[in-house]
């Protein structure tokens, strides 16, 4: 655990230079908006160990998959998300020493990410080339605008004799992605235009072998400053413009820097592109920096408004917590139903903005409660618009119906290990279970009796094929499958996967029965394939061990050597850190919940003895290295009355990143563990469910805090839920009067 | 099944001209001699499609792993044969036009492989540059002399006028190898020179991240040739000669090349590899093309005369073996222990150079039946050579002992999939079996008392820390392997690897009981560990199935769709050429025999009954996607008295190649695969075992054969077994009376 911010309620900030932890601090000062993304590099650049990071929403590149085992259903390509050209920098010169933080020692340092406003503030003072300065950096990435970056630098003069003082502002396409397998670059740049206070660049994601769309990407950059433009500089990968100015003592400069990004995700040839970051830079022109900064302020304020939460008594659970809505808002707010929410969301390359089944296990159901229900509607989208892909999947694999991708950016598989692409096929089955949770949630029926109703007949036709009936004990089974838990690789019948697969051949059987002529018509399910899928149905094998009352996780997994995870040497924990593959995959060590994950989804559907001896059996095993576990088992624990272990989960979900629970954040933020605190407090805590069309609490405050408050959107309405040590208080902040459940009693709320 | 040559008893010929089998072709006329070898690609170019591929024994290069998924345990690289800088070269012009048979028509073509000697001849004649002439290629890798490599090139003009020739005798390193992994070149140019009828050059192979062995080699070609010298033809990576000649009508000309090949290997400095360079040259030069030719003809004659299989009644068997055995002499003849036998050997890229299990398991029992004892013998001290490295790939892993590689050059693990790398343990059984069957067929105790022991107590501490104990069923188990039956990955107790650890541990124990103090007391094996040991072997589990009274792959294997291969649409074969890996490993089909290869380990251990209903269970669901899986059935068959189907699978084995059975032959040759003619005759047709230090026979003769005639070393002997329609012939060529067993009854040969 690595501690780099102060505790405060609104606030990520620190007073400390400290440049060993950098890349930490980078990731957690990452803003984003859902159509680009950054992490808290300088702008001014920086000598030391950095990441600088840009990420384009769905901008990507696939690379090829250089190995030479080949087998025939492996991905042709691992498709990365690239590093952007990068438009922010601010190059500064003070009588012509480079300004560089690994060079000058910064004093009165101050890092502060505003998450109330989406601002991020960093200044200091520093002696540079005789002269002793202030600098101050702001940057926002508008909410409200979602093409338009914002920069502020001030500079204040704290010496006796003037500064003379250059600023090159550029866009700078010579940027390189750290991930081991590149030594490339992956940008053309197109065109690159300077004039008055106004440089562009248009570049093109390189060519591939794999015809994939290539990417057109313009950046317009425009300055405001008392500052004295030079000229530009400019070479093949890069163009800017020099200012400069002679700041004289106790004086204050002050440049504005506004950047556009247009892509052809949006407008599909180059003029267009041109055409509209002309006209957005025209729009910004004519308003103040206070003004755009004002807007995307507003935006913000109101998503705080429908979602925060209060927590009082524990400081660093209320930084937690907003901490995990700030970052997955800025990740994802709904707007495109191209764009998805990555692991790693704006905030690092690794598993950097491909969309992986933590959208659906975990993301949707935060946002559910969070944001209003076309967000979820959105990404339900996202899959149907990528079935076409999906097909393409489940064929590779010389299968029915429709495969959806492990990870993707267009719907097409494009992760080349085998364990998990062709194994982790449970996600098939979560992506199926999103529409149900959305329809049960949202009371909107329209979805999946339409695009949902393909959705999961081609999901089912999968499972269908992709089950075998075994002669040998008379029931269907799953081989060859890789559950949740990563560690038990290529098993068989996974219970979790098993258990999903019967349900979703159940679900869609019901769905069918609901659906209007014209959709049965395309889905086109005759009466001796559901016939089949009934008889699947009834005769999926799901493995059980009697003698402990429990499901097992996989066939065999019984045999391990099953000593709990408190008997192993604290030293060599995290295993995937310590342990080689090898010892993993034999162990009986569970990276995330797994048969635990299938009595989450289905939490309502097993006796509290059942939830009990699982949880008991399982948890103990359980070494949380994913970062989606500690979420789920802290619901289960608050669902078993286990409180103290519910939110000793609940803390090393929040903070995950706060505090580098795993040792990597420094990689970038783990975005969609970022849901783990809102399901530990509203699931969790407050005991939240939905049962038949009614929400349902079942409160208790955790010891050290003193209350807490949520609010939580519910069919059109907003509903605030405050719990303290007396009592449980539930308000209808606005939308129609509705009856909830409160701890088994009927509450009517208006 | 392509066969692209004719049918001879000591030929490999044809005289077709087939450009679109070429590479076939060049792979079934590869030569070599253990230190170096060649495909058959053609010395003046091909600009069409070819494999110009030469290979240099225990060179190679670590090709870093190129993965985003990297785990502990992985190795770093994955260690490839790398193409030579290729000697060959004879650039020839006409009248100004290149002779080049992808664009000149041959007639009158002819390639003929002579097995008896070793020798490769290529003739044409060819309308180029307005005149006819017929070009004769003649070549050798020497089998006398380990550096050497000649070449004779002949030149008759068939026309009227003469004909204006340039030969170009070049060495290049401006090479490539065509594997995915690679755009790049592997080879660095030290020195060049050019004198006098003779070039040479210094290579080096580059630099590379892993601090492995850098190798350099050095070529001296000398030419004696009635052309003209013309001059010298030079650039970075290429140094040659031209010579010319006004060649009259209906005379010849004549050009032989000498190429003596030295590295680093053998030489560690550049002076000392020129110095040796130097002196074989000399030596070469007093000496005529003709005898240097006679001293390679006679060493194969001397080969031949111990190992020679003799087919009456069917050329086609009586070709397919001695192609076997000429290709498997060519790779490896045991004069080096630390070189080995690659699964491609000199003929291809792929799995090229380096050392596999195939040769404990495969190659050994053959050499010790084809060849002196000491050459076994080297196999042996290979391995343990690297013991040091087997240690590392067991630490890697977090395992005590010494795990050997699955693929290597140096000992260390060199092949980068986890599931070959760290699950294929058997080998380590494997190489343990090696030195038992050693011991048990040579009566040689001198290198498992010494080496031998060494070896074995650290493969058995390798398995005494890999097992674990289930307490679920009171057992020893081991988990998460692969069996020799690489379609199922990842499996819990695989019948095979569980009998063969558990043998190790067993055969250790009793090797110890016999070894002298000093050895004794640097394996340093306590009473503890012994008594550990014994446990293991008291209490390890082996799956069976009473009800079919049958071994069992492995765990859940049973629930697999049992239908036999027998049922798949034909269209579907080979199965890893149409189906996805992922339909391949679910499946019950067993890519060459697993619970069957260790029932021919233990071939005696076995009754008949259990023999017969695992062969009856196991082969109908093997494809023999393994081209070391036949040879293994047929020997099983031929137990079974199966004879027919132990023919069949012996046809399978023998002319894999020539007949291009599985399809890729165009690759390279599967030199290890080599092993199963003999297999399959000496073991399966003859029946031949050993038994308490005594050879045993029960032979038969297959329906289509009218005789069969092998010679087998033993103990100092050759022995000549003639089996015929009537009787059974055994005769003491050379060495010491002895008295064997056949079919029950004692035989005194003398």
């Amino acid at each position: 655990m690595i501690r780099t911010f102060n505790i405060a309620p609104w606030h990520i900030e620190t007073n400390q230079w400290d440049p060993e932890n950098k890349r930490i601090q980078e990731s957690i000062t990452s803003l984003g908006n859902e159509n680009l993304g950054m992490r808290g590099f300088y702008e001014e650049g920086y000598s030391g160990d950095t990441l600088e990071g840009i990420y384009l929403g769905g901008v990507w590149y696939p690379d090829k998959t250089r190995v030479g085992w080949w087998k025939n259903g492996y991905p042709k390509y691992f498709g990365k998300v690239i590093n952007s050209v990068n438009f922010m920098k601010l190059l500064i010169t003070v009588n012509g020493e480079q300004l560089d933080l690994n060079h000058q020692v910064p004093q009165d340092f101050s890092l502060d990410l505003d998450m109330q406003k989406a601002i991020l503030t960093r200044s200091f003072k520093v002696e540079i080339g005789g002269v002793k300065l202030k600098f101050i950096f702001e940057r926002f990435v508008s909410a409200a605008l979602k093409e338009l970056v914002g920069q502020r630098l001030t500079i204040k003069n704290l010496s006796d004799s003037k500064a003379d003082i250059e600023v090159i502002s550029a866009i700078d396409a010579d940027v390189y992605n750290e991930d081991s397998n590149y030594g490339e670059q992956f940008w053309d740049v197109l065109a690159k235009s300077n004039q008055q206070n106004e440089v562009k660049m248009l570049a093109k994601t390189k060519e591939n072998d794999f015809g994939t769309e290539r990417f057109t990407v313009g950046f317009d950059t425009t300055i405001k400053t008392d500052m004295d433009y030079v000229g530009d500089v400019e070479n093949d990968q890069s163009i800017g413009q020099k200012y400069h100015i002679a700041l004289q003592p106790a004086t204050t400069s002050i440049m504005e820097k506004r950047t556009i990004f247009v892509s052809s995700r949006d407008f599909g040839t180059v003029d267009e592109i041109n055409e509209r970051m002309q006209e957005l830079t025209h729009t910004i022109k004519t308003q103040s920096f206070e003004q755009l900064l004002e807007q995307h302020v507003q935006e913000w304020e109101q998503r705080w408004q429908k979602s925060d939460i209060e927590i009082n008594g524990d400081a660093e659970a209320q930084q937690g917590i907003r901490f995990n809505l700030f970052q997955l808002f800025s990740t994802y707010y709904g707007n495109d139903a191209r764009l998805n929410i990555g692991p790693k969301g704006f905030t690092g390359e690794k598993y950097g903005g491909a969309t992986y089944w933590d959208t659906e296990a975990f993301a949707v159901p935060v946002y559910l409660g969070v944001s209003e229900s076309k967000v979820v509607r959105n990404l339900l989208k996202y899959r149907y618009n990528q079935l076409d892909g999906a097909f393409v999947n489940a064929r590779e694999q010389g299968l029915k119906g429709a495969l959806y991708p492990m990870v993707t950016f267009n719907g097409i598989e494009c992760h080349n290990e085998w364990e998990i692409t062709f194994e982790e096929i449970h996600r098939n089955g979560d992506i199926a279970f999103a529409i149900y949770n959305y329809t049960r949630y949202t009371g909107d029926q329209s979805y999946v009796l339409n695009e949902g109703a393909e959705v999961l007949t081609e999901i089912a036709r999968f499972w269908a094929d992709r089950v075998h009936f075994s002669a040998e004990n008379g029931q269907y089974m799953i081989a060859g499958v890789t559950g949740p838990d990563e560690y038990q690789n290529n098993v068989d019948n996974n219970w979790y996967t098993n258990l999903l697969a019967r349900w979703t051949l159940r679900y869609t059987l019901e769905i069918l029965d609901q659906i209007e002529e014209d959709v049965a018509k395309k889905v086109n399910v005759s009466s001796a394939e559901r016939q089949h899928w009934q008889e699947i149905i009834d005769n999926m094998y799901l493995p059980e061990d009697s003698k402990r009352g429990i499901f097992v996780e996989n066939d065999g997994f019984l045999n391990k050597d099953l000593k709990p995870v408190s008997s192993l040497p604290k030293e060599q924990l995290p295993l995937n850190q310590n342990w080689s593959w090898d010892k993993i995959l034999r162990s009986p060590y569970i990276k995330q919940g797994d048969v635990l994950q299938g009595i989450w989804d289905f939490i309502d559907d097993f006796s509290m003895e059942e939830k009990q001896r699982n949880f008991d059996f399982y948890e103990p095993l359980t070494v949380h290295e994913s970062s989606l576990s500690a979420a789920i088992h802290s619901v289960l624990a608050a669902d078993l009355h286990k409180e103290a272990q519910a939110v000793e989960m609940y803390e090393r979900t929040a903070r995950l990143d706060l505090d580098n629970y795993n040792n990597d954040t420094a990689d970038g933020l783990h975005i969609t563990s970022m849901t783990g605190g809102w399901l530990a407090i509203v699931q969790g805590f407050a005991g939240m469910r939905v049962r038949n069309d009614q929400l349902h609490y079942a409160p208790f405050l955790p010891k050290n805090w003193t209350s807490y408050r949520f609010r939580q959107q519910f069919r059109g309405r907003v509903i605030e839920v405050s719990v303290d040590k007396s009592a449980t208080n539930l308000k209808l902040i606005s939308g129609s009067p509705l009856s909830v459940d409160l701890n088994g009693k009927k509450v009517e709320l208006s």
